[in-house]
């Protein structure tokens, strides 16, 4: 629990022992123009966003090798500034205390961001995409190619 | 690195020292008709897929409230069988190997499944789905309504 923000009015926290089942590796950084929470758009622009930076590590940067010739991407990264305790929020905008799995909020029991963005080029060991919405700084964890509803690419 | 699968031809595997820069809890477990992967299907089917069952913990049960309005969610799962470490990989049903991030393969550095499903209904902690495609047992880590592309709901 890193957020500093006090609950607001009918927020609900969980008082059950955080649980750490598995481990997250961070595989790089987004580099965003937004310094913090309070600057990020409410949702990124895949079309008209501004142009993001996923900065992969060298020790993955082979992991990349075809990823150039997508169009769209998923993104997955890790809200590192969020607390994870919350099952009602607040939303800032709604009408009323909403359970944390019906939101797309920061502040979840894993702090897992989703975005699908576009894929500008390739820069070596980055991608230059727009459609991103978070902090600059944020951990990435996951690319995969664009969910379709028919893949055109083979599962493993 | 728990899958006993060895390296197919034109693999390459990282040897950096796995990270552990974050942890992950596990909500609860999903519920399918396939015992192994040998038995998934290649992709999920949110339409004529089996129903599936995703049984949420009680101690987050008040963070499923509202989600029973909705038609479709995005589940986030934990791919526990797989191993970490592969940077180039040989799809089963490809023509050579590609990059770990240019595929949907479950052997990932972090294993992180997602996977947008039709919510047929609640039944108390338990939400059953069509669209999945993962082994029995395996461990749900994020539920969030859909991606959008104009989406209705606030962000927090």
């Amino acid at each position: 629990v890193t957020d500093p923000a006090p609950l607001r009015a009918h927020e609900v926290a969980t008082d059950a022992a955080p649980r750490a089942d598995a481990s997250i590796a961070f595989l790089g950084r987004i580099r965003t123009p937004w310094p913090d929470r309070a600057a990020c758009p409410r949702q990124g622009d895949a079309a008209a966003g501004p142009e993001c930076r996923i900065e992969i590590d060298p020790s993955w940067d082979a992991a990349l090798e075809g990823i150039e010739r997508r169009d769209r991407i998923l993104v997955l990264y890790w809200l590192d500034q969020s607390r994870r305790d919350l099952l009602l929020q607040n939303p800032r905008h709604g009408s009323g205390p909403r359970g944390t799995f019906d939101l797309r909020s920061p502040l979840r029991p894993n702090p897992i961001g989703v975005s699908t963005v576009t894929l500008l080029r390739r820069e070596g060991n980055v991608l230059v995409v727009r459609g991103l919405d978070c902090v600059d700084g944020t951990p990435v964890i996951d690319l995969k190619p664009e969910i379709c509803a028919r893949p055109p690419e083979s599962a493993r």
